[in-house]
């Protein structure tokens, strides 16, 4: 059998990240789109960017209308301005909603039609080129083929997934995430562990997709906790900022499996954010798949340290298992209840939830298949669980 | 300090990866120009590639000129090909010669002149979209930004060096390579270790780098002497073709060093296979370098499992060393006696090689820098180890 790895054309890494790529940024012609979020104009990240850009007498146009999960208005926008425009290429810059929008704008741009028909649909030409500069560590969106987009007149959230999506440049620079507040921190880095943890499990995990995984995981557990608590460590910042992106690299290729699927429907009926609502759901997950990915999470174990000679593989996976739930305690993960979610209204969407979840394709890559029922008890269990803390 | 990581957009490896790589080197297009030599034709190996092109409607020529090093006259006549018949995209078949002579086509159909004035030239704009089929496992050109044609006017060897040379798409279907012969299959396969080995210890070395170094140094331990003696084991084959493959990505990003520096000259005047002069030097060139990479070859020491625990970091790395001169010695890797190099010739072109491997500049990568006089010392030292044999 053979598979498909497909990664950002250009990596660049590091502090100084957006200088080392000028050079390639140059080659793309000489008017670029900036898509992104006012708080990433007054926050000054934007400068950062256009400084450079002017440096290499790139023109610009600034489009900062990404301010929440991105609609589909705020596409047809970008598209508005980039074809009036005559843009040569586009710059995302942000969380994962910028560049989720870039890589739309990017796709209706070369294929035409309006956002809202591209639910599900394949990309038939290559976008305009595209650099990814993510500002926190935890979507990977800066290397993935997926992009979420909201349709408000239907209520839809419509994942476009193809390989074309994937940035042709990701800047990966940790000065930009050094401000990034703890609690935001947390949940976008678990947000990157789960990715990770999620795509080693898969049913279509393959090799040099295990070798990102890996890596993250590792990086995460060395990094994670220090972040949390000195957020101006720049060599940490910059191992979670490589992380996150090796992470959106691991489950692009490999896919990502239950806790995703479980996690959508709870960001959609109660608006906990993406991140959370992984850090969530990881424990009652992982206790779930285990049994199907014993060796899968030894492995895991054997990464970050917490195996040790002579344990079973079983004990192993358990070892990895406590080594997460001990992490997510001290990274202060919120429960349900703590995040002001009513448990009346939680267990009545109980059954609509495991629908979707089911339906999104992705718990059906776990290497335990789960049944509806057993998605149901999930959810349950997480509500429980809440409660005991 | 930031870091430049490229590889191929789209990788696909493992059985019917040509047919897994269809859909997206349609995308590049309607007409194909193939470069190949005749034997590949022989073969059947490109029949079993328009084969695919012909289920797909893509149109495409045979160009087989590339039967030995590629030489500027290959190079012109490609591109004249190419221009004339109104191509859309490349795709090289073949080992390293089509593969190299695909990306200096294609640099020279993008950016105009004649081949022979690219010696070193900065490659300006991107070209054709370009795929490449290896069917050798050990040089990596198809994940590497270099290509390597030599000018017969004026003699000398043209580097060409920029990630635009990068292919767009590499597949990897170990399919090919299961007809190699035994001493081709563990020349080419020494090339791909020393690579990886070359790049792990290079001072250019970083995290992404490293991690495809490691990746194919494990593989190639594992699977090397399987090959050599079991040619048509496709699972070991498949393993190789990857791990050349990564030993490409790995020297791509982080640069080779002293092994070929002085492994070119040996080729340019004595006519030694490229994989088979490494080969020969690769014993020489580590103990020189330990001293100044111990803590490398200590890490490539556990990743190949030859690492006891309780070892000093230096017996760590002199295990791997060992392990590295054991595995040559089963390899069956000839002596330049043998290969029936004459020893006044050899030790008379001395000087002019240890000047012309420092000239290229891949010694100044090794984390010991080796001056002229050691240089020398180290070719007189290749000549007389393999007296004692």
């Amino acid at each position: 059998m053979a598979n498909l790895f497909f990664v950002p054309q250009y990596i660049i890494t590091g502090e100084n990240a957006i200088q080392l790529s000028m050079p390639h940024i140059r080659a793309f012609g000489k008017r670029a789109l900036i898509v992104t979020d006012d708080t990433m104009v007054k926050f000054g990240n934007v400068k950062k960017l256009t400084d450079e850009l002017e440096k290499y007498d790139i023109l610009y146009r600034i489009y900062s209308g990404i301010n929440s999960e991105p609609t589909h208005t705020m596409i047809d926008e970008g598209v508005r301005i980039f074809q009036q425009g005559g843009f040569d290429f586009l710059i995302g810059i942000g969380g994962g909603s910028p560049l989720d929008s870039m890589k739309a704008i990017g796709a209706v741009v070369s294929n035409g039609g309006s956002i809202t028909q591209y639910k599900g649909k394949v990309i038939e030409k290559d976008l305009p080129p595209t650099v990814a500069i993510p500002t926190t560590a935890g979507t990977g969106s800066e290397a993935t083929k997926v992009s979420i987009i909201t349709n408000t007149d239907t209520g839809v959230k419509m994942l476009l997934s193809d390989p074309k999506l994937m940035a042709k440049i990701a800047v990966i620079d940790p000065v930009f995430t050094l401000t990034v507040p703890p609690a935001i921190t947390a949940a976008t880095g678990v947000d990157a562990l789960t990715h990770a943890v999620e795509a080693y499990t898969s049913l279509k995990a393959f090799p040099m997709a295990d070798m990102f995984a890996l890596s993250a995981v590792k990086k995460i557990f060395k990094n994670i906790y220090e972040v949390y608590t000195n957020g101006t460590n720049v060599e940490a910042r910059r191992e979670m900022a490589i992380a996150a992106m090796e992470g959106g690299i691991a489950f692009s290729n490999a896919s990502v499996t239950i806790v995703h699927g479980m996690s959508r429907p709870i960001g959609a009926l109660f608006h906990v954010p993406h991140g959370l609502s992984n850090a969530m759901l990881l424990e009652v997950c992982l206790r779930f798949l285990k049994p199907g990915a014993t060796d899968r999470l030894c492995d895991l174990a054997k990464a970050i340290g917490v195996y040790s000679e002579g344990m079973s593989e079983e004990e192993g996976a358990d070892a990895f298992v406590n080594a997460i739930i001990e992490l997510l305690h001290k990274l202060d993960i919120q429960t349900l209840q703590e995040f002001g979610v009513k448990k009346e209204e939680f267990i009545k969407q109980i059954p609509k939830m495991a629908s979707d979840a089911l339906d999104s394709g992705s718990p059906g890559n776990t290497r335990r298949t789960p049944s509806n029922a057993q998605i149901q008890e999930l959810y349950q269990e997480l509500w429980d669980s809440g409660e005991k803390k």
